[in-house]
């Protein structure tokens, strides 16, 4: 088991954390003789939340313990004895380890809907009782990540930003509004992932080895006869680390005043200046950022950096960088423990092997949008050999060879959405994780991940990546594998409807 | 430490969920000599999300273990080594205990903004290391105990829908999109707590000592030859559970017409016949439950159950009512595990002890809505003598006693908004959790916080629970405590402004 930093990543034993329909469904299988029958799974999205061009792959870190533990132990088997299962099914459980293979995408890579981000091949029965909790793992990982992403291309686009040396940098400042303690960790751990500069997380930078960052709340400027006491005395016993909050009473008229006083008391005291500056945490953050950027700069701490944050989203980063706002860092909090709009990834079966052959399954629905993408499949991602932007990715079934470099792709939503493309290079998205339940994928530490991260996000359109209607990256799937799905769809149409 | 059927509430040590400011101010009131200095912090909100009219506290079962668990040990004191925080604080820090005392409102009690649902009197430096914690404890539960209340109270506005011998119930589903392992299981517990019948989550079930709710998914149905043969095989294994899942191929040509011929032929052979049903999980659940209904009704099933899911939210759930869906229980997913819109819970000092006096804290800002009720306070809640509905909750001072029968009640907010009440009872709201570190509070089980819960929300008027637009409810403070919060105010300004 992975350990971060003499941390587990998964506090505790999580086999039960699965919705009672898996239960009796397994159970059900075992009594019927199913139980054995392979069956393969895709987890995917429909849709990007927030109306985004992109997610980012995360949670792996935590599907991975997940499976590595799942046993059932005397606490775990009371459940099926007090609630009358059959003893068949509770031997069963007695003996469980997960024997089956997942394969996925790695963390940190951009994703696109429709497109099986990772796969579970194993008996019907095991897949079943893994479901609730890799949707809950993957979905809330997700989103935070893909927020904190989503913060971090907002700042990155700017041009027109006030021209510091260090690289402007987003924090993760979200535990406060994360849903428990857990989801506090994942939080930061997945916003880090993404590419934040830091997170005010002790816990989870401990479990990273790194220092969280932060310096004061309103209350030590309140906890001291006036703001300049307070941030004098801040000053004094941490020079080296020395953002003053400055919004505790007026911003301008007593707070960036008062900074300016200490700054320069730090200097005639012969204090380092390299780490001093300002977070402004209310009011209109363009116009005072700008006006503070300018005191600073005329009272001769030009060095002296400004943070912002209050409620920041891709959209208010977006339009603070318009109106030229003054920063150096952003502190997010909220959309990045909280974002808007819910990654909604969904578990579907795919394939089941029946009699020794794998047989495509596929549920209909009035909507083409839901009907799944069936079969077991290859998912390439195609880049462009002259830019080494991502053009497409490309679904295929598993035993289909793309032989000529001359390709074209069409939406497996869409039939008439047909392109060529050509002068592209492969690369398979998916690596194996588990393969006949033993761990064969070395899971990257996070830090790692962010900077796979970093590369992959650069190889992606910035169109794709703006804030206001992104392009659509396209998801697409070989003519043969749009052929097989609607010859497919309409055998079963006409079964169903005879 | 309590237990959970043998599960911890909280798997670890949680010390360390803090905000890097809160240990850099800590270390700093530690070296600036003010670390004893005894402060009263508020935890309020401001708003209701999702324009509700009522929020329902929750999280004191996490609270207590986080507060009774605070302990440095090793691992923890690494964190401050390694990043050269002072030896004196890293001592401190060893033998710290919190020693403070919190007051609380109890979990499942409907509450309002702006008034102090949890109260802090502790020394500053514990009353700062607990402060990020428990807002995102308590954030996170009422996120979802409030969510789940406003989708029983929608269902229970209901006067015309289909008259069922057995109450109509909301069974809470979301497992799968909750953000990661431990946010399930709360979603789950503070769904039960607020009202819902069940939960689908195992685990969660387990902690409570009850049996999860299930039957199947559409992958049951496609591991067999055709639909009938999956129902007529799961109604075997579980005559008594028999809820099927009709909406795999086509709700009404195939669902529902199988489902009745599996039930016809469990009455044929003498099958239990008391715990059936259908589930519609998509379509338009209007008009589908009403044909379906029809239709088990034409069959002789009138006792068959139906329950409906989908994305159902306090709207939908409004909206299906109103055009007389036909529904027995309602499955609840997204809604209560991540419902829309977030609960902002903050943490404000309102008093500081200074020299042996308490000084009342104020933080001003230019939204009159922003500032914060100063000074340590009492809390009321008015109950109408005669209806047994609460009136308004009534703020005062700590010292400040009512004499009168004949009240004038005050908005804290806006002075000039009074209202005379009179016959009424009043009840303190907050109850003391931990006093000087001991815990003496007994926290009741869930479930009895779920009967708790159901008695406090029955005397709240109507118009503050409906979904639409709900009645402002009166949170007011006497006229004492606004015109000592309006000099308070004054005296500020002042002295900033001089």
């Amino acid at each position: 088991m992975k350990m971060y930093n003499g941390y587990e990543r998964l506090p505790r034993n999580y086999s039960l954390l699965t919705d009672e329909y898996e239960f009796t469904m397994g159970c059900g299988y075992l009594l019927s003789g199913k139980a054995k029958d392979e069956a393969t799974f895709d987890i995917f999205f429909r849709r990007v939340p927030n109306n985004g061009g992109y997610a980012v792959m995360a949670g792996l870190d935590k599907v991975i313990p997940f499976i590595e533990n799942l046993r059932f132990e005397e606490r775990e088997l009371d459940y099926f004895r007090r609630n009358n299962y059959p003893k068949e099914f509770i031997d069963y459980l007695k003996n469980f380890r997960f024997t089956g293979s997942i394969s996925a995408i790695p963390d940190g890579t951009p994703v696109f809907p429709n497109e099986p981000i990772l796969t579970v091949k194993a008996p019907i029965i095991e897949a079943q009782l893994i479901e609730s909790a890799l949707l809950s793992i993957i979905n809330g990982a997700m989103e935070h990540a893909t927020g904190a992403r989503a913060i971090i291309e907002a700042v990155g686009q700017d041009v027109k930003v006030y021209d510091m040396p260090n690289k402007k940098g987003t924090m993760e400042f979200g535990l406060r509004r994360a849903d428990g303690c857990e989801a506090a960790i994942d939080s930061s751990i997945y916003a880090i992932m993404a590419g934040c500069v830091g997170t005010s997380n002790v816990l989870a930078a401990n479990m990273l080895n790194i220092k969280a960052m932060g310096t004061m709340a309103h209350s030590w400027v309140e906890a001291f006869e006036n703001e300049y006491e307070a941030f004098l005395s801040y000053a004094q016993i941490y020079p080296n680390n020395c953002l003053l909050l400055v919004d505790t009473y007026d911003t301008l008229k007593s707070g960036v005043p008062n900074a300016i006083k200490v700054f320069q008391y730090m200097k005639d005291h012969g204090f380092p200046l390299n780490n001093i500056g300002i977070r402004i945490d209310s009011g209109d953050l363009a116009y005072l950022s700008k006006v503070a950027r300018k005191m600073l700069d005329e009272a001769g701490f030009k060095n002296a950096k400004i943070c912002l944050s209050n409620g920041l989203d891709p959209k208010t980063i977006s339009s603070l960088i318009e109106q030229g706002a003054c920063f150096d860092t952003l502190g997010v909090g909220d959309n990045i423990s909280k974002p808007n709009g819910r990654m909604g990834c969904v578990y579907k079966e795919v394939a089941l092997k029946h009699n020794g052959i794998w047989l495509p399954k596929i549920k209909l629905s009035n909507d083409t949008v839901k009907i799944v993408n069936p079969d077991r499949k290859r998912l390439y991602r195609a880049f462009d050999k002259e830019t080494g932007y991502a053009i497409a990715d490309i679904m295929m079934r598993e035993d289909e060879k793309i032989t000529t470099d001359d390709l074209i792709i069409v939406s497996p939503i869409d039939y008439l959405k047909k392109t060529k493309i050509n002068n592209f290079e492969l690369v398979e998205l998916q690596q194996p994780i588990f393969e006949s339940g033993e761990l064969v994928y070395d899971d990257p530490e996070i830090l790692v991940k962010r900077d796979y991260c970093e590369k992959a996000m650069a190889r992606i359109y910035p169109e794709v990546k703006r804030v206001m209607n992104p392009h659509l990256y396209h998801v697409s799937a070989t003519e043969d594998y749009v052929r097989f799905k609607n010859d497919l769809i309409e055998s079963h149409r006409k079964l169903v409807l005879k």
